[in-house]
């Protein structure tokens, strides 16, 4: 029998994933890995924690080095190998190693490439700027951390701007942190991005709506970026972590299909357009759940289940990708931001006018309990069906595991019904009775049920003058902080002061976090009120939403 | 309109959320609430949390007072009143509070008196006899840990023994664990068991397969317990937390349909056989997922989600009970011990010749980040459906997250192949790129495939002599601890070695924890060899399963 001949393109994460699949699914296939680096695999996402000194050394971050993979996997492994071009329909691949080009012929071939860093602007170039990327990016930064404190400009605040913040305040770096748009942390919504926000804010300098237009140089080095904003930011090191470009330039001169962003579409069985080539890691588009349509998620976790199935069906196996959730999560400083599933954004897009978002804040485990704090939980659902569509979960503990639940139960189309009915592992130091997701399905089914109406901070903007406003928290906390002309009437007096309220006006009631906001509102309706709702998060969305506060004495 | 009329039965946790819903819904109902101690509410699962120090206060614990419930929730509150008879004809309650009886007539009841401890044995009493259970249980035992080391012998091992020897050993006493069976935690299976034990041998004493027999008491105190085992157990306190008796008899003599176990059955609306009765708390069966069998089970989350059903239903809401996951958790010293779903028993009844279990080691997350450690994870499942029935999760740390995930995929109906191809949200701190539930799934879901046979520890020991007992783990590793008769080809060797190897003999090969092992299996299984197995879970299944190990040369 002839041995099935599989390439495989690319290191670090996907490649070696999808190879070692393929030598589970083929014994007997002759199987190549080829990476441009000196390294089989590392862990990148651990970069970030190496800077913290959190991961000691960078040793720890190599995970697999080429004769584990050999003696273990017998997988061929041609490092420092430039592949420099695809032939499709002959079946080859023309690589470059040690000067010399070399054909070398597939039965399948696997691509994964990965992305590099956008393309730095002309003008913030030096030997002290980089995209912390690679193990060689965060060599010369730990070495100046170690000297002494170091002025760092971080250039971008998604996801890996903001992990680069967290491991370089850890290390005692003066940080600055540059975001082009007016938020940071663009795949989230405004509370969630608050909490990050405010986190960072306190250890960090954050300037937001700002873009770096030219730089001030010194002997190669960068010394000064100048904001669009007027702003003069001295630094040690600047690290551009916006813009990342899929590495697909050898499948577009192939011919295979790309997306607009330069990413490969691939089906489910994790093929490119091209025959007998797969794709895997960062250089891919895969089908989202719920909505089917091809997104670029550069997640660690879906770039393991995609070359999974990539090195299954590369050996002549039939795996299937589910499609995937898009879960993330960091850790920002004192707090974790998560999400899953559709963002807000999407979610409104796919169900129109039945999108529903439920907010809450509910306690991490039981308050008694030494480390317990309020958690942001957010859903987004569609009134139709009550399916939930994505969440938003942020705060500083308990964050991982109710994200995981959501992303569970939306790959499982769960209804917010079912969510708020199932019976989680309890005890005091790991959750409450009613866990937070509980909490967040329970009212999201209340709201659905037609027991209360429930409304947004904007929504509350949006009502405008005729709104009574009304606060039902303990006075005390009224008289500290509160909505603007919001009246006090604590929950407690409520039934006995229902003469203080016009019938005839709107009213939208609050409570700190949304929970006793729900109980005023049933009392109202009950009493023949019409036009009533509850704020959901309470107070506490309202300044996660950066409104005005009204303070002291009203 | 005639107000409703509802009376609720029982404080603590399950009586006092019945009666909050049951407000939410009807705002004009006469609810009373009706509780045999001084308190409203308290936090019962906290108590092991104060022994320990880690709750200083018992007032953090005594949650919502009875004004709170009245003023808020406008709930009339008896406390110090005991229920006499319940006429379901007429709808009648009797009490009798301050030495003086009343008829209450209800519209509906929710009956929600919980479960007290079994019988105190005669021989074993004392005035530091008790069973942990309520605040006052705790107060002597407090003051008397507070006076320097204290000798408690705490009987029974199973969910709440275990709790309180947490407790007890983090307060400094020294603790003697007594179990009649051959086991702790009857719920758990032998794996999750030896964590949980070997964790609870290393701070305290554990004696199982020994009952109390006798004891021997001075000045009204127990001094000393005499065990089957001729051992004897000198002692200060005396914890015995075994067996719990639904305090049903009330409903039993008003005629409802009790469940052999005491309990009261109760239907999706949480509705006992008696019109107008609701019930919920630690005194019901409810109907669990995938089987619909009632099981009686304690835990706080089903006692919420029931409290939930019965008080909407009561208030003349129409809401239902989603048949529970029965997740439960406890933390054991260092190690943290959960589950979800049908039991390993549940599970072989239900499915039978279609039962399959899956066993891995995986780490919490990322090995280079601190705190990483490796988790057991065991699922239960069915192999004509693939559908996920039950799970354990037993380890230092990330278990709760694990246990939550495979809950939500039994309440989903998921299979094992959808379980292994969810991606959650990942970051070193709190994960892998391939979760500890996708690594079990993906074992599973190859199982499935039929990719691979799996075997357990004790299949192996079943297999006798003929079995090729192989450890493809390295050499060294070999060398100081494997399993009896094993021979030693480390997986680097094995496809040189194939000829050292008998093609008419069953093969069983091993690693540390199963991943290498199941690349071996594949590797005979495609070099001709027809009867090969990977021993799941790998040597440290093997370990846990309490089997003989031989040390040193071989």
């Amino acid at each position: 029998m002839k041995r099935r001949r599989i390439l495989v393109l690319g290191g670090v994460l996907a490649g070696p994933t999808a190879a070692a699949r393929a030598r589970e699914i083929d014994e007997h296939a002759h199987i190549t890995l080829i990476t441009r680096e000196a390294r089989v695999a590392y862990a990148s996402t651990g970069i970030t924690y190496h800077l913290s000194g959190e991961v000691g050394s960078l040793e720890a971050l190599d995970r697999e080095r080429a004769e584990f993979f050999e003696s273990i996997y017998r997988i061929e492994v041609m490092t420092q190998t430039e592949a420099v071009a695809l032939d499709a329909v002959r079946r080859t691949l023309e690589i470059r190693r040690h000067g010399a080009s070399e054909i070398l012929h597939y039965d399948a071939l696997i691509y994964a490439l990965g992305a590099r860093s956008g393309p730095m602007p002309a003008s913030i170039r030096g030997t002290n700027v980089n995209a912390l990327r690679t193990l060689e990016d965060v060599a010369a930064l730990t070495t100046a951390l170690a000297a002494g404190p170091v002025r760092v400009a971080v250039v971008g605040a998604g996801m890996h701007g903001v992990a680069a913040v967290d491991g370089l305040v850890r290390a005692g770096a003066q940080v600055t942190l540059i975001e082009r748009d007016a938020a940071i942390l663009s795949q989230f919504g405004v509370q969630a991005t608050r909490v990050a926000h405010e986190a960072l804010a306190a250890r960090a300098k954050v300037v937001t709506g700002a873009a770096v237009v030219d730089a001030r140089t010194q002997d190669d080095r960068v010394t000064k970026l100048l904001l669009s904003n007027g702003a003069e930011i001295e630094t040690d090191f600047v690290l551009l972590t916006a813009g990342v470009v899929p590495r697909t330039e050898l499948l577009a001169r192939a011919g295979a299909h790309l997306a607009p962003d330069g990413t490969v579409y691939v089906t489910d069985r994790a093929e490119t357009s091209l025959a007998n080539v797969y794709a895997c890691g960062g250089c891919v588009s895969v089908p989202q759940a719920l909505t089917g349509a091809h997104v670029f998620n550069a997640q660690g976790a879906v770039a393991d289940k995609v070359a999974q199935v990539a090195g299954a069906n590369a050996a002549g196996g039939n795996a299937k990708l589910l499609p995937i959730a898009g879960s993330m999560i960091r850790r920002v400083l004192d707090v974790v931001v998560a999400r899953t599933g559709l963002t807000e954004k999407q979610a409104r897009a796919v169900t129109g006018a039945n999108f529903q978002m439920t907010t809450v804040h509910a306690p991490s485990h039981d308050a008694y309990f030494p480390g317990s704090a309020l958690v942001l939980v957010q859903l987004f659902w569609d009134r139709s069906t009550g399916r939930v569509l994505g969440a938003e979960v942020a705060g500083p503990s308990g964050v991982d595991k109710r994200i995981d639940i959501v992303a569970t139960a939306i790959e499982a189309g769960l209804t917010i019904e079912q969510l708020s009915a199932i019976d989680y592992a309890y005890a005091p130091p790991y959750g409450c009775q009613r866990d937070p997701v509980n909490v967040a399905a329970t009212a999201a089914a209340a709201e659905r049920a037609g027991l209360a109406r429930f409304v947004t901070p904007e929504d509350l903007l949006r009502g405008g003058d005729d709104v009574q406003r009304i606060d039902v928290r303990p006075i005390e906390d009224h008289a500290l902080r509160r909505i603007p002309r919001a009246q006090s009437i604590p929950l407690s007096t409520l039934r006995s002061r229902l003469s203080d309220l016009e019938r005839a006006r709107p009213v939208v009631l609050y409570c700190d976090t949304g929970r006793l906001g729900y109980l005023a509102t049933r009392v109202l309706l009950q009493h023949g009120f019409a036009d009533v709702a509850n704020l959901e998060g309470g107070f506490r969305s309202w300044l996660l939403s950066g409104l005005d506060v009204e303070e002291g004495k009203s």
